[in-house]
């Protein structure tokens, strides 16, 4: 399982904060907790407006990348923000993220293939998410076709069959489980990852739906996830996902997980 | 999901010590907390001498009765015992189980089908579990065609796919998944129930991993279980999955039993 690690973000208070105070300290301490927890990517998403985009990715990467060697997924939406900051890593990084929308395939895309980057593919279309995994996955076989145009190899692309909140449509996770099915049938070396956060929107006691989302969406074929690798819980269901899924040999993982106390 | 509630079961000391002191208070307070806490089921194992057998399991089943009106399942592999059983109970009770065994099948399934009882048919053969889900398929089919036979629905016939620990087979809970897909896929109206807990056999945190599986199966097809149903983790991880698999409507269960703090 690769982990995003998703805490540095600044679409998040005390993120914000750090960024417009150039509080390095706290993005250190994030950045190293993170690879620590293992995380196999940090997410790094300034926030900010197009503008000041930039200089704050310039100066989240520069920060994160003194202390930690762990690669970088540039969560921007923005071209001329990613053209700056693919600049200044240290290691060829993901983008997140690419969809069907054609202004952000044609803005971004040019830039994977042109610096072998890893690349999230969202199932969605000029910003309007199918309901069924039927045109999830027809706007999933768009974007390859694009990908492999550009001569991106498969094992670069992260699909992201989308996870909208169950509390509106009870299906949500089954369209989600039933896209990562058809993605692993159709585009065998694609990898798949999904935001974990959304399927529990608006409902009571999310950790646990989203714990529960994430062992179903691994059995279903995933195999990374952008979560908080900070989190205990998380940490706890996929080594038991992994466990019951037959990938972690010996089952040495889970035990020395145990020792270690992460299911107390 | 159909929960066959567990805890009355003579193999485990406590219960062994209050049928052999006719405790019945102590089987009342189990029969009436499983029964509250959503029992479809009730396991009744005098897990006693066959000599013994008889006598052991009227006594329970009239001390259960005198209590609740949850049907029983009567656990035992011995139909002199069955045969007695099955005049004291006040309803059609479920048998706990059949098997490839044709002594098994031969001395049982009669049974069954002069009293149109539900049934547990494990996924194996003289005493021998087959490692991979084909083999355990095949096995199925006989048991299947004997029922039919019999003139027992298929939708009174519960199919134990059969867990091994883990601990000596890192692919047990796949062999598990790919049985219960492929019974539900031939058998469409019969049912699937597990033994929970050998899974984590040998393993540390074992009721991480049995909750785990106990998801991960009921996304395969499972629609029943023999558990503790007075274990609030284990209810948890059903009323999760049954929310992300789209069979609570309106989320109302996952939401009520938040409000009744199932998920603290």
């Amino acid at each position: 399982m690769q982990i995003i690690g998703e805490k540095i973000n600044g679409t998040r208070k005390r993120v914000a904060r750090a960024i417009a105070e150039r509080d390095d300290a706290y993005i250190k301490d994030l950045a190293v907790k993170q690879a620590e927890a293992g995380a196999t990517w940090l997410d790094v998403n300034a926030g900010t407006h197009p503008s000041q985009e930039p200089d704050d990715l310039i100066w989240l990467i520069e920060t994160i990348q003194s202390v930690v060697e762990t690669p970088l997924s540039l969560d921007s939406a923005n071209p001329a923000a990613l053209q700056v900051a693919i600049q200044a890593v240290n290691k060829t990084p993901m983008i997140n993220s690419i969809s069907g929308e054609p202004d952000r395939l044609n803005g971004v895309l040019p830039l994977v293939a042109e610096h072998g980057c890893q690349v999230i593919a969202l199932a969605m279309d000029a910003k309007k998410i199918p309901e069924t995994s039927a045109k999830r996955l027809e706007i999933i076989r768009g974007i390859m076709s694009e990908t492999q145009a550009r001569g991106v190899p498969d094992d670069h692309v992260y699909i992201d069959p989308l996870a909208m909140t169950i509390a509106t449509n009870t299906q949500s996770a089954l369209v989600a489980m039933e896209t990562i099915r058809g993605v692993r049938e159709e585009y065998p070396r694609a990898h798949l990852t999904i935001g974990l956060s959304n399927i529990s929107f608006g409902l009571p006691a999310r950790s646990q739906i989203n714990r529960g989302f994430l062992m179903l969406a691994m059995a279903a074929g995933l195999d990374s996830a952008i979560l908080d690798p900070l989190d205990k819980q998380i940490q706890a269901a996929i080594l038991t996902a992994e466990l019951l899924l037959g990938q972690d040999q010996h089952c040495l993982n889970y035990v020395r997980a145990s020792r270690k106390g992460i299911f107390d």
